[in-house]
């Protein structure tokens, strides 16, 4: 079960080809995406997303986003969706074609979720750290650079999810050169210690994130301390729990870090998914 | 003008949509490519191009190319070019669709070359340096980095450009965060010193040149020292000639630094313009 629909609202066939050769998209990876998790028909944090796409735009210099057209391409998936209860919407705007007259392209696509996924949020992962070869103070340094936007330029996030394959694990922590913990590929970090949650700051070249601040806005109502603070790399084996969030994996807890077993993290799991859920 | 051919050796129009919206090279910039100048019904480097694309797909841990396909391809796409002498041929190669067969998406198009270029090839560029954000050794400790590859995730080198413009400037010259010199966006850095030429070392994470290494096979013939070794920022304004060199763009002098005059490098284009043509 696929959907995929366009700005005017227009469902199209997934499996016909919809994107030219020449789309800036594909041969630059110029452009920028949002994963949002539906459920029962509600997209979560839709107004966040949106909000971080046209910022992710800005920095790539794109055309601002056509807010009520992603509105309407977001409910036509959701409205033509007859899968599970749960989907991954994926978001998609590029620069266009090069030979073309100058449109964006943008669709939305509606996706099942992977049993993996499914089980990794229930029994949590296995992490290592790579190194992502840059210093915290860059991102504000070095513009062009594009650190915390999402773009489609996603190549060396795939490359070091093979990479943690390859050492038996599931996930990767991204680390800045000074050791600094800044993100995962496709996710968020999040410490505990004893009640306040902790989280990098997004000036470090990272994405802010929308799963993150669902939950530090529950947490807050509920009693936690949040902070958005530095971590280092030391922090990650000095806590009360490690997790890994973002839209589709929701509150994921991380079990082992670089082959080293971390405490049990399931209770706090359990409490910390339902501070999430509480939201919706 | 536009050619397009697939690996089979057909031609499809440009314009007509050929790309499916899940595939990963448009999803995550999850592909390679190259670029090869055609003159006169002659690809120049075709063998180290296909060399190339051969390591990024190795780097990318896609599919070894199917090499002879691809030499269909080009044949198609020159055989059926009725446009200006010279060519601008990519060859772009991707993961394929995430929700299809494991089938790579593989493409040639032919393209004229831009007026602009063609102006800079003539009259020289000027150029700024912008940080890299990496360290020289990053690229052996990091292999998940992709450092080197010739991957479709460039939004940063398109970004880096766009700053450029910004700056009043046509091109740039990554540095890296000790000032080692790396390489233009998307083209090879060359120092020349009295008569010695000089690149950087494809080992510090850029990627190995093919018009670079034309050129120094020529001049070595005719005489010239030729050597690879890290190059400083300071030597960028400490030498008889700097120039910026690709496919497209081939022997192209840099006549301004971050805003500095360089020298007049003219004779010395014409006479590596010369060599690099006598190959042909």
């Amino acid at each position: 079960m696929r959907v995929l629909a366009l700005l005017d609202g227009t469902t199209v066939d997934p499996e016909t080809p919809l994107v030219r050769v020449d789309d800036l998209g594909l041969l630059r990876g110029d452009g920028v995406f949002e994963t949002v998790l539906v459920v029962d028909g509600r997209p979560r944090e839709l107004g966040p997303h949106l909000d971080r796409l046209a910022r992710s735009a800005a920095m790539l210099e794109l055309p601002e986003p056509d807010r009520s057209g992603w509105e309407r391409c977001v409910d036509a998936v959701i409205n033509n969706w007859t899968g599970d209860r749960q989907m991954a919407l994926k978001l998609v705007l590029t620069r266009g074609a090069e030979y073309g007259d100058g449109t964006p392209t943008a669709f939305a696509m509606g996706l099942p979720i992977g049993e993996k996924v499914l089980r990794q949020r229930e029994q949590g992962i296995s992490a290592v750290t790579l190194e992502r070869g840059i210093d915290p103070g860059l991102a504000e340094r070095a513009p062009w650079l594009l650190l915390g936007s999402k773009s489609l330029s996603y190549a060396v996030n795939m490359a070091a999810l093979r990479h943690a394959a390859k050492l038996g694990a599931d996930e990767v922590i991204f680390t800045a050169s000074d050791g600094t913990v800044l993100e995962g590929p496709t996710s968020t970090v999040i410490l505990v210690r004893g009640r306040t949650l902790i989280t990098p700051p997004a000036n470090i070249g990272i994405l802010p994130g929308t799963t993150q601040a669902a939950l530090f806005r529950a947490a807050e109502r509920s009693g936690w301390s949040i902070k958005v603070e530095p971590v280092r790399t030391s922090d990650l084996t000095d806590n009360d729990g490690v997790f890994l969030v973002s839209s589709v994996r929701a509150i994921t807890r991380v079990n082992s870090l670089d082959g080293q077993q971390l405490g049990d993290f399931s209770a706090l799991h359990a409490e910390l998914t339902a501070l999430y859920e509480s939201e919706y």
